[in-house]
């Protein structure tokens, strides 16, 4: 069985091991905060509830070994998921630990949302060994991974990281070139940015804003994404023709808004009450759990679709055969 | 049976029509273009085909009306929708002709995706029967309608039109004040910037945005909007906890990209040509069947979790009695 180190714990920690484990790797893990075997025990029970509902078959779940060192965990592993707090100082150290006891041909990834990896992979004594692989949360259930090499990664190393992530049933995206905070992260910001500004100013709360987006354009983003959805929406009149109706459109007065908004208290303490009335008394492991059995109802219903040029059976990936 | 008026064909009058007729009220539609009527029963056709497989039971099929004006089309009409070209002149042209001739008691909806109720109220005899319903394309599929009242518009007229779109299967989510281009159509704009950059600096493909949306977040959103997915992510430390966290992020460099990019002829040719290679020969109209039966197949599943406050049910709306 393949090794994987996973160094750090939390919930993206976690939920990576989880992923490791349930397609058949064995599993070192190691994080130094005392709760983190608790945090690590819960995220993996959930998963083991939700993840067989989306596959056919699974292998053998692997072994996990709860270890006392950064050395000791990596030192067979083929894949190591660095996962700590998002500072540079501390994820170079930690990279520096890692690359000191791991195996030459490992791959070293980072879950980091806002490093490039020539960021993570200054200093290091192998710089060609480091990526980044940033997961989405719930890892255990949603496929993608931001796959981002820098140019000293050779493209070996970046197709057997592929490989790999394909093997633990998840959809890697090679990005062309690095940039802070990759893709999938700058689109949240934007959308992030906006929606703070319509809370602030009046315009929706929380709870309407959620459900414009899930009664809408979320369900739409779930299978096609923004660019075949205006593709599709442009009719047979083509892309082309659709993208020069567009353009006029960014210079509209209500595009200008990209300011960013001041996070000050009072937005802040909007924010939290209209989210605390719409959860109306639900805990976040409610909500986690909701969470997940949506996701594994549309997962599954999704899967059944293969009529959509198959590109939903790759959701599940490849321990689905 | 009420009856609604359909001012404006193209892919949303249709859809509104298609709405209305499978929910049971009686439909006048009206457009001068001499296309609009194949328009209609194309979009019919798929809605005839699609949204009975989201209800247990639908009322019997509404009468459809092919008028020959305005006037004829709304006279009876308790709902007029009007839905022609985002241009403001002819949209307020349109809504005096609408109002010379209706009740005084119908509502008077606009699909408008940028204009401000009080912008199409200017110079209406009377202002307080318009206010703006904003659907999401496929209208016929996605629940989604975004209501927008000025201050003209009594309560009791909002409460109104709030009940007929859910009688027809909406979940209609009313503005607490207007701007321009409401809610979900400003969310979307920051994306669509955003992405554009990404395009344009060569980070990613169309079809690799596209997929790290599909597979990644539009999951999410399908089933969890933006504040409550932030909610359950901060984890038990509670909403405040994660968005004190979260306010330095906002001020990072790359949130600094805020400028609007320039859609000129190369970017246009650059997406064009990714567009039309991830499409890889497949229609427009294969692209909407693809779409519905992803839709129809996610809204089925999320229909089944009831466990999830009952939220899901409401996107099928009232008339699944």
């Amino acid at each position: 069985m393949p090794v994987a180190a996973i160094i750090g714990g939390g919930v993206i920690g976690a939920a990576w091991a989880s992923r490791f484990l349930l397609h058949g790797w064995n599993v070192c893990f190691y994080d130094p905060a005392s709760h983190s075997e608790a945090v690590l025990h819960a995220v993996l029970d959930k998963a083991r509830h939700w993840v067989p509902e989306i596959y056919d078959q699974l292998p053998p779940e692997g072994s996990l070994t709860i270890c006392e060192s950064i050395a000791e965990a990596v030192v067979d592993a083929e894949w190591v998921q660095e996962s700590t707090p998002e500072r540079l100082e501390i994820k170079q150290s930690v990279l520096r630990d890692i690359q000191a006891a791991c195996s030459e041909t490992a791959i070293v990834a980072s879950s980091t949302s806002g490093f490039m990896p020539s960021e993570l992979q200054a200093g290091a004594s192998r710089p060609e060994q480091i990526l980044v692989a940033h997961p989405y949360n719930p890892v255990y259930l949603l496929p993608i991974v931001e796959c981002v090499p820098s140019q000293l990664v050779p493209l070996a190393t970046v197709e057997r990281a592929e490989e790999i992530l394909r093997d633990i049933g998840m959809k890697p995206i090679t990005l062309r070139a690095e940039i802070p905070a990759h893709v999938g992260d700058r689109l949240l910001e934007a959308v992030w940015r906006e929606a703070l500004w319509l809370i602030k100013d009046g315009i929706a709360t929380t709870e309407q804003i959620d459900d414009i987006m899930t009664h809408g354009f979320g369900l739409r983003w779930g299978q096609k994404g923004l660019f075949e959805t205006y593709r599709t929406a442009g009719g047979e009149a083509g892309m082309k023709h659709f993208l020069e109706q567009f353009g006029p459109c960014l210079q509209w007065p209500w595009t200008k808004l990209t300011d960013v908004p001041d996070l000050n208290d009072a937005l802040i303490d909007r924010i939290v009450e209209q989210s605390d009335q719409q959860a109306a008394g639900r805990s976040v492991s409610e909500l986690e759990d909701e969470r997940d059995a949506n996701l594994v109802a549309m997962l599954k219903a999704l899967k059944q679709q293969d009529s959509a040029a198959g590109a939903f059976l790759n959701r599940v990936g490849a321990a689905d055969a």
